[in-house]
């Protein structure tokens, strides 16, 4: 898998849920499954999404939902192909792409 | 909020500070005054920027003043909007944009 | 340096190690002695790559190798520059590159 690629980012909160599991677990499992090429999940301290709530690590009342970001990275044809299932997952995330170049992707 | 739009990164020292306040934490406050659609923000373990000083959780002195690196989401017209007086913001960090697609931004 | 450049992403293992020292620190090292304008590195709190193992904090005998995000700044000719020798030092990981528009570099 070299050349042309797409980074997939998925924002979520953690304390989300899907099926009984926190929704970046669900996710990362999923995007496992469908055999998606690589997965990187970050917990961020601090953001706001459409609702304008800003979670925090400083306040915390706030901190028990922070920001998740996963970033999924294949081809194009393979992100395109779990684009829609992948955004009902995730009725209040914000997911966009970016075009890429894949210099290398293991041996 | 569908469609073309632009991911706009911001890289700051953690101990710089703006008008009294740690800068990281004004800037993700005067973002969100502004309406931008949506922030997140990481701390990093490691880097260096202009000073060429690399910054680290690895060595105590040097890890007061770790990586933040904000992300912000917005049309393209909104970002170039707070571009200037965010660039006025920031003297000694790095901010730089690329095209993304937003598949999905909250319902 | 302001104008057209590039982000690279470099993703490696937290254990993978190169001339008896951790890969990654090895790497920000390197870049900076390349004279690579900036250099941020993260560590996610999960994740999985070619081999398709999931390694995470939730998991203790898996959290040993959480993964490694450099990213890495600088003009497209730079970039480049250091990609053949980079992509040596990484067997395992992945790189991706993007195109960016710098704004703003320090003073």
């Amino acid at each position: 898998m070299q050349g042309k690629g797409k980074l997939l980012k998925v924002y979520v909160g953690e304390s989300e849920r899907y099926r009984n599991k926190p929704l970046y677990q669900y996710l990362i499992k999923w995007l496992r499954e469908k055999g998606i090429a690589g997965v990187t999940i970050n917990r961020g301290i601090e953001g706001y999404g459409q609702d304008k709530v800003v979670h925090t690590t400083r306040l915390l009342e706030l901190s028990a939902d922070l920001p998740i970001v996963l970033e999924v990275v294949d081809s194009a044809e393979k992100i395109e192909e779990i684009l829609p299932e992948l955004c009902q997952m995730v009725p209040k995330g914000l997911v966009f792409s970016t075009d890429i170049f894949i210099h290398k992707y293991g041996k």
